[in-house]
């Protein structure tokens, strides 16, 4: 077993570099740290490269079913532990983190492998995009579209935030409005376009949803853009019972994607 | 007007103690910075003891509705820009901030006040936390207890999640799990006690929920305690479709009250 120690090491040094953003995009990887999410990555299918681990992690008897699933999809690099604590950006990477390949559909695959879809537009905080997709995921959808001005989906926090969610799922990001509003109006025309809306006639346990969709949550602080509004093919509002004005952005998504979830089922135990 | 400039004033040195918890606790207050929260304290019937304000803030004309009223209220404390800033724990208090007392119910006043009530058990995060007051009460329930080992209540950070959620809903925290079965059990025994339950048999979206309820929530890791659950008069469950084996706890919160407020306003339309 070749144990790196130097941090001039090209392996490391490549691996360093990835912790740039701007690096990850460029190579079309994202960097998984802990058992647990690379357990969940493993599950969900994900496309490994590379696994850094330590000594230790690697001769304990508890990873032994992970490490021989690992074995087969990935190249080993074992590493110091305090070289891999030194380049993880958790405190306690737990003795291993991973290099995956990003899944990410492009173009009209992507419409042909998700029924339910949740639209993100300009989400900024990386723990309620997380929670919205790990929502997402609980409530049936298959796919999540992140316009541009979103927060990176790649991104540790927001990953760590899906509890593994995000490897269960199709994922589109970077998508302009423009784009998007263009492909919807052709290939995707079959979607029922929907929005939240305060102004909306409707309440979201009124409306009867298709079961192809596309459900719209906006900015935190500013709501979903005009003209996603407008193009919105229906238009429903959750009821506001006390002294408060808007729903943080996760809440509204889980409230309507429950409720569809929730139709569903009525319709299957009727 | 008398503008303190020293942080040796001594009504500074009291404000800066008040920056500790322990401190706050004793004092039976907490502190609100920024103009947004202070207008939500006020709109709730929040009991102001100090106001501290720059004298730029004093004399803009776009505050001057604010400050008639809070002058009605509050002691006005007249401060140097720098020095608030120096104090406050978030980078810009905007150039205001206030003393609250605590609005805390005792015993069994609260029960009097609160028909639906969110009970929270051992919620760790403040975003988690804060989000979860916001929801409860958008969704109409009237009261929030939060067992020990619960953040507090009154720490910034919840509060400012809560968005102004905070001063309109009766609060009862710091309650042991056994004095509150304990409570439950005598003069309350007219609630529902209902627990979120993985194994439980009934949707919620198939449940009759009771007028009067107590609806509770578990620690973010962990779940509800053993002994609540076993308390319970019903269990629900939310469906999970996807490769996810729990939801976040805010969510679960969101998608039951909202189930519950839904079937209200269904009967009403009805």
């Amino acid at each position: 077993m070749n144990i790196i120690s130097s941090s001039q090491n090209d392996k490391v040094k490549y691996l360093n570099k990835l912790y740039r953003s701007r690096n990850r995009r460029k190579e079309g990887v994202f960097i998984l740290e802990g058992k647990r999410l690379i357990e969940a990555a493993l599950a969900g299918g994900a496309d490994f490269r590379q696994v850094f681990l330590t000594p230790a992690f690697f001769k304990s008897a508890e990873n032994d079913n992970l490490l021989a699933d690992l074995k087969l999809k990935a190249e080993f690099i074992y590493i110091e532990e305090d070289l891999l604590k030194e380049t993880a950006s958790t405190v306690n990477p737990q003795g291993i983190l991973a290099v995956v390949n990003e899944s990410v559909f492009k173009g009209n695959d992507f419409y042909q492998q998700a029924e339910k879809i949740l639209l993100l537009d300009r989400i900024q905080d990386p723990g309620n995009m997380g929670t919205m997709i790990r929502t997402a995921v609980a409530a049936g959808f298959d796919g999540i579209i992140a316009l541009k001005g979103s927060v990176d989906i790649f991104n540790q926090k927001v990953i760590r935030a899906t509890m593994g969610g995000i490897f269960s799922i199709a994922i589109r990001q970077k998508l302009s409005q423009e784009n998007f509003l263009a492909e919807i109006k052709s290939e995707a025309a079959e979607y029922e376009l929907l929005a939240a809306d305060i102004q909306a006639e409707e309440y979201h346990f009124e409306h009867q949803y298709q079961d192809n969709l596309i459900l719209m949550i906006g900015n935190e602080a500013n709501g979903l853009d005009q003209q996603l509004l407008e193009s919105a093919t229906s238009k429903i509002k959750i009821p506001l019972a006390g002294e408060i004005e808007s729903l943080n952005a996760a809440v509204a998504a889980s409230v309507i994607s429950f409720e569809i979830l929730s139709q569903q089922l009525k319709n299957k135990l009727n």
